[in-house]
């Protein structure tokens, strides 16, 4: 299927969803960048038909648009584009916090496009066009976060649309995304960040003598500060209520080390329940 | 230099140690598996040029003996091959404790053999023979760990073995590499398999939507309990310290949740000791 998609913000997301759709015969892909630099830099990339850092030259006549900004910055932007929208356009996004941003760009896009909210479970510790790749979503969870207010086949749609650039589409309400992915991406982002910070307060010489084990549970420490900031802020309730539940149980595993038989047991259950995650391409 | 080099234990660590040093020419290798029928796999492998059951068979005439099995059997197996050694001979062991382990081991062979601690910071959350790889040791760091009794040509031979096999070696008191140790590994281990239990306590489904950085925190998650739970109960006054300093920085980062300016600042002090890590392969 034809399609005209604007992706407005080129980060790793954006120039990935673009790398992506080229793999699919016949999509025209159009980029917006606010950044005169960046946009000369992807237009010598030769990945998109169109690369502006006008709004109205990339969004006009879209079948789909993807906001690829932070979350932060997607209500303004979806008030600049609502106007040059076609009614029937799908408008989606892919913040990491979905309950106020559903909420906002929903409201923000009644009358003017189609809208359905989207967080695709991938990334990198990396940021920029520069790190974006073709199969960065390739057997990735997208998690799509419908309300009362979307029509089916926006819904539709926008899973196709998820599909064709690679991922498994998966759905859940705006407020069971932001509880569930406080626990399996904002709670773990939080403890790579604090065992960092541990360590360089009690023995910075520590870091010389890391193996394999610490560069990988501390590998998303590693992502933008700003950008994570924003999202472990406007999803803090779920965040603090999964890092209380955390403390807890660390609470508990610290009275096993005098008991090795439970101790066995507490680290016998969560191996089993790593070795039934769904492998992810860095595990293969 | 050609050596006979006696491996005891054909676990990952052991068979990958037999892998490296058949890359160097003229090492003789030997291998002591207990059990009869991983003697038969390896013998089929073909990767050392003796594999046995008998530990004199094994032992005898070695220049280095490496002991591969887990911290509890050392000391056992330390006496059964004391009466076998050449009183040249250098002993080294991989347990990921220290200060117990050398306290023991010094007094078990002192008079048979050399002895000195290591710790080399490699490894999987695979385990067995099957998983074993030549490159394993390749840029990692080995942890040596003479005490007040080693001989400085017993420091150098185990340097030179190390190196050989691939590693980079640091050296570090028995007390200081296991309160290091705790931080940069055996916490890490404990953060991962108190997340899985948590997100399992909390919301089993959340495991169905992680992405890559869930499956690279809770990779070491993966290792076998009963090896960890030793490793774990050995060092408890270490590890029970560092999760308590980790608690105290989580309930810190659970006040920032409020105020993004010092949020924003607390994630950039660990992106940028986090980016500052001597890169492993997985990193590259």
């Amino acid at each position: 299927m034809s399609q005209r998609i604007a992706i407005l913000g080129p980060g790793l997301l954006g120039t990935s969803i673009a790398l992506a759709s080229r793999r699919v015969a016949g999509q025209s892909i159009a980029i917006w960048a606010r950044r005169a630099e960046i946009v000369e830099e992807l237009r010598a990339r030769h990945l998109a038909d169109v690369v502006s850092d006008e709004l109205r030259a990339v969004v006009a006549g879209a079948d789909i648009v993807v906001l690829c900004v932070p979350i932060g910055a997607m209500p303004t932007l979806a008030r600049e584009i609502a106007q040059h929208l076609r009614p029937d356009a799908l408008v989606t996004d892919v913040g990491s916090v979905k309950a106020p941003v559903v909420a906002q760009l929903s409201s923000i896009l009644r009358g003017s496009a189609r809208f359905v909210g989207s967080h695709p479970m991938a990334g990198s510790e990396k940021n920029g066009h520069a790190a974006a790749s073709a199969d960065l979503f390739d057997g990735r969870v997208c998690i799509l976060t419908p309300d009362t207010t979307t029509a089916a086949d926006a819904l539709t749609d926008a899973t196709g649309f998820w599909e064709m650039v690679g991922c498994q589409v998966l759905t859940l309400s705006p407020a069971q995304h932001d509880d569930i992915v406080a626990l399996v991406s904002h709670l773990p982002h939080l403890l790579a960040a604090t065992l960092v910070n541990t360590v360089a307060e009690k023995n910075p010489a520590a870091f010389d003598f890391h193996g394999p084990g610490f560069s990988d549970i501390t590998r998303v420490a590693g992502g933008p500060p700003a950008m994570w900031t924003e999202i472990l802020c406007t999803n803090r309730e779920a965040v603090r209520n999964s890092a209380e539940a955390m403390i807890e149980k660390l609470r508990e595993i610290i009275t096993l080390l005098d008991r090795e038989a439970p101790m066995n047991e507490f680290l016998t259950k969560a191996r089993a329940l790593r070795d039934r995650l769904r492998p992810t391409k860095n595990d293969v």
